[in-house]
């Protein structure tokens, strides 16, 4: 169902229409559009209104190219970006009772996380996420690991090996965690995590693929030697960092409790020079404004994770004030808070959320289509720091995209039966996905069915810089 | 996929694992059960811990019945029951823009629904909603058509040949809507409403499947007259009525203008005989503590549409405060205010809505998986006056059902490849739903999983009055 690693690229035409967010506002929707794509997985050419796909071909000198083409109900999306997604959770997505955060981290939680430091368990929770989030158009990940070197290896084994385009964290936590789930030490935490950077090193040295990313837990899990261990390792290696801040009330009279010095949570990261335009902070749905003025700053990027705000009570984020102040924004799944790996359900859970937020705050809350489509897209490659490579297509850029198929109602076959109405009227096309069109819908309206009822059926082929990465059997 | 209507029932074994609600607060797990269900669709009898099936057919003499059983990660769960959705809105889902209650009819909802004069046009659309709703697992409906007689006969039609049990009400509106889309008056709005309820008798004379269901649009929508002759209707045919109440503050601020001698939005249904015990109110999100006092002494019932509030930004409906109050609630899709025809997503959307209002009104407004799923059964069994016959697995109710399956990850097989990740450790068996099971989770657990991450690839076979009406291929 895919190309596997060692198979040279081959150079690809995909022809017909694509759809990519052009601003935070407006979607680019190309009907005719002819990519091409070379042999290193990268955007070589782009037209548009192209009426002649054989013209197009040999004006470039692409006769020898394979050719991906779609159909009336078809369409080309950049692949997803999950900010923030805990791998190490995933069997547990869904289970959560009635908990907030800090209970449910001891009840659910670390007992799992720990659970892989069996390499064998973590060999079968890992291949199965990276399928799933693959399966729903995940083509880049940032991942939460846990804090075991060999299954935090071992995952980033996995998503080189799957072809998906990973941040894979070793989980630093030395303080208020269980004993049978703790780093012993600060000094411990960053020699094993060293060690996960060194071996990503080994198995993608330019990072290609693969990027190491640090990763304290959050700042209840760390002890300030820690923090400020992993500040000096940001300083000299400049990897990405990857945290938590203010998803709970309770977590931040924590915090303020922990670090009574400190002025405030995001302080607490600032003050061990973690808060960098690297540092991608998951949740921040309660942050006071002087914190969000010092996140906008410093350039720090938030990872908004809606589905999860929901399912643990956390609270809604605030989007619309975050990106009025110029925050860069991207989205998360953050399974297993979140209860989903679909990344198209933390663009639809991001819609619905910011209307809850809308019924206290007013109107202006409210995202629209466009706007969560670019959070999941092109706000998620710069949270990343990819916006160079990712998150859309232009000339340039690598493929990171999903082929999307809609289900066409077959209009003329039921309206046969007039008179007497025949089982075939009822019958479902199997394979084909929960989302109908019936053949008047304009293609904001298309993506917009998509948006609401569409998942990973409606994923039909997923490529990752110019691999295909996932296939719909 | 399915038994037709003129083929005689099999008596049949259910055997295996079966969950329904027994309480608002506790669901009834049965692992070693067989469910015997007559050649009426009735459940004849209901035996636990059955060690040795053989034993129970001989016992009861059914050595003839076909015997449906379950594996380890399937189990059979009630049918679920939609007290409140649009079947002629089904073309709209997920379409809504930024829209609110009273612009989105005008805009998205008026057109479309005019649009079903053709019954052709009608036919495709009611098809293909019968067909998806019934793959959602529900077994019950209570549809609002449009005002067109033809195709709300078709509508009864259609439901009664897919075997899906059903209320079909015909819209009545004679005043505030478009020209192009109203009944011309009150006595032409009734005459038309007793066509639908003639047709209903002359295809389904004892109502067994298909009822009649009196449908004032919503208060704005009718003139007094029309309301007093409903509810002159109802007083004369017993029959029941839905309508809608309180679902945005605009229309509640409206319907104080068009009744200013009344004084509430309740008290216009009660004031025209409406408000019974056999009234469905969609919605109820602003009502006033006296509202809901009279609703409760009516002993009307309360449809909670969760993805509709949200995608509408209505509000949130104050279940728990309903609850309390002793008023029954089930649970409805109002597509295509709701964006989703699948009722497990307005299970799951209960679920996240009510953590929305914990948020303001505190942890008690949190439901349970428990109580959601019995909202959306034993709830809306109750909404609909037939918790008598439906909603539970009990002896003499009738068998409307769904066989649920899980996808178990094959922790051996991935296992296997310690050293050498190969491309067989990533493919997802095609067909297989999207929730995993990794083996050691609880019942309670396997259900929490399928209400998150469920959908209809997991409805694997769907039962009204014990005929097979879906079957996944």
């Amino acid at each position: 169902m895919s190309t596997p690693r060692n198979v040279p690229l081959r150079r690809a035409l995909y022809v017909g229409t694509f759809i990519h967010c052009k601003t935070l506002q407006e979607l680019d929707i190309c009907e005719n559009g002819v990519i091409g794509v070379d042999e290193h997985g990268k955007i070589a050419f782009l037209e548009r209104d192209a009426e002649n796909v054989d013209l197009v071909t040999a004006a470039h000198g692409w006769g020898d190219a394979h050719i991906v083409r779609t159909s009336s109900s078809q369409f080309f999306f950049p692949g997803f970006i999950d900010t923030h997604i805990h791998a190490s959770q995933y069997p547990n997505a869904g289970i959560f009772g009635q908990s907030t955060l800090l209970d449910w981290l001891n009840t659910y939680t670390f007992p799992l996380e720990s659970s892989l430091a069996n390499v064998n368990t973590a060999r079968v929770v890992y291949s199965r996420c990276i399928s799933r989030t693959l399966s729903h158009g995940t083509t880049t990940a940032a991942y939460y690991a846990t804090n075991h070197v060999d299954s935090t290896n071992l995952l980033a084994d996995i998503c080189l090996d799957a072809g998906q385009r990973a941040f894979v964290g070793r989980c630093c936590m030395d303080s208020l965690s269980p004993d049978f789930y703790k780093d012993i030490s600060a000094d411990a935490a960053i020699a094993d995590t060293k060690s996960t950077i060194d071996h990503i090193k080994s198995i993608d040295p330019t990072y290609g693929l693969i990027s190491p990313i640090l990763t304290p837990r959050f700042a209840p899990s760390c002890t300030p030697p820690l923090l400020h261990a992993l500040g000096q390792l940001h300083r000299s290696t400049d990897l990405p960092i990857q945290t938590h801040i203010s998803e709970n009330l309770g977590e931040v009279q924590l915090v303020r409790k922990l670090f009574p010095e400190s002025t405030s949570y995001a302080q607490v990261y600032d003050m061990y020079g973690l808060l960098t335009s690297k540092m991608i902070l998951a949740h921040a749905i309660h942050l006071s404004t002087s914190e969000r003025d010092l996140i906008k700053e410093r350039d720090a990027k938030i990872s908004h994770c809606p589905a999860s705000n929901s399912a643990l009570t956390s609270g809604g984020a605030k989007v619309r004030w975050l990106l009025d102040s110029g925050i860069t924004v991207g989205l998360g799944t953050d399974v297993s808070g979140g209860y989903s790996p679909s990344m198209l359900e933390a663009v639809r859970q991001a819609s619905l959320v910011s209307r809850h937020v809308a019924m206290l705050d007013g109107d202006a809350a409210k995202l629209s289509i466009e706007e969560v489509l670019y959070l999941g897209t092109r706000g998620g490659a710069k949270v990343v720091g990819l916006e160079d490579r990712i998150g859309g297509f232009e000339v340039g850029k690598e493929w990171d995209a999903q082929l999307v198929g809609l289900a066409l109602v077959p209009e003329a076959k039921a309206a046969q039966h007039e008179g007497a109405l025949c089982a075939e009227s009822f019958k479902l096309p199997s394979g084909e996905g929960p989302v109908d069109i019936f053949g008047w819908e304009s293609w904001n309206e298309k993506v917009a069915k998509w948006v609401y009822n569409g998942d990973d059926r409606n994923t039909l082929s997923v490529w990752v810089k110019g691999r295909l990465v996932h296939q719909r059997s």
